[in-house]
């Protein structure tokens, strides 16, 4: 089953964060984490990376439903959102498919809840260009 | 297939919190994250909820070598930590599958990964009383 899907978009790499960032909060989405990897390589490993972050993001009464249907959901919270520079003037977005990741769950509420998370998703990442 | 394991231990929620911390440093998983959702539900929906954190932990090395298998990995990273209080002067800790949460992937590589990081993590639970 596939877990995400992606688009590239012209867009820079900051410029797309904020993108990404305005269309999750338009469908109801707050940012609770972030983790840029090209810096944790950086400073953990010293290696070079590209610019790839991921943002965390949850709808707060979806995940109030949520964790009252099943107490260990937080192991799969939040939904992460990929944006990777291209390092060619276009950055990848990539979005999860809650519905799958949520499977394993084999909880039918929880999975009723993945698929409102999955529509509101699916619009933020057509919102985005 | 289960997704999690979890033990209970007789500690107040702060000091669990702190002994889950040092645990994971010991087997070199660094805390990228954390989502405090007793305070999550209080600002953003005003409903109590007991105390609940999520830590997203993250070993640079192998994160590094799965993000080499599979660039949209970072969809499945971090590794979530659950501290949860029983409010009866016990705490929950609940630890991941990783091996269960990424065969979504269906990649032998980032399988072979989730073997080394659960073995990891599994040392980290067994230290924690």
């Amino acid at each position: 089953m596939q877990y995400f899907y992606s688009k590239n978009i012209l867009s820079n790499f900051n410029d797309s964060e904020i993108k990404v960032r305005e269309s999750l909060m338009d469908i109801g989405f707050g940012v609770l984490t972030e983790i840029n990897m090209k810096d944790a390589f950086k400073t953990k490993l010293d290696l070079e990376y590209r610019n790839y972050k991921i943002l965390g993001a949850c709808n707060p009464t979806l995940a109030y439903e949520a964790l009252n249907n099943e107490e260990m959901i937080g192991i799969l919270m939040p939904c992460n959102i990929l944006i990777i520079d291209n390092d060619d003037k276009t950055t990848k977005i990539v979005f999860p498919v809650a519905k799958s990741l949520l499977d394993i769950t084999q909880n039918q509420d929880v999975l009723n809840l993945a698929d409102k998370v999955d529509k509101l998703l699916k619009a933020a990442f057509d919102n985005i260009d």
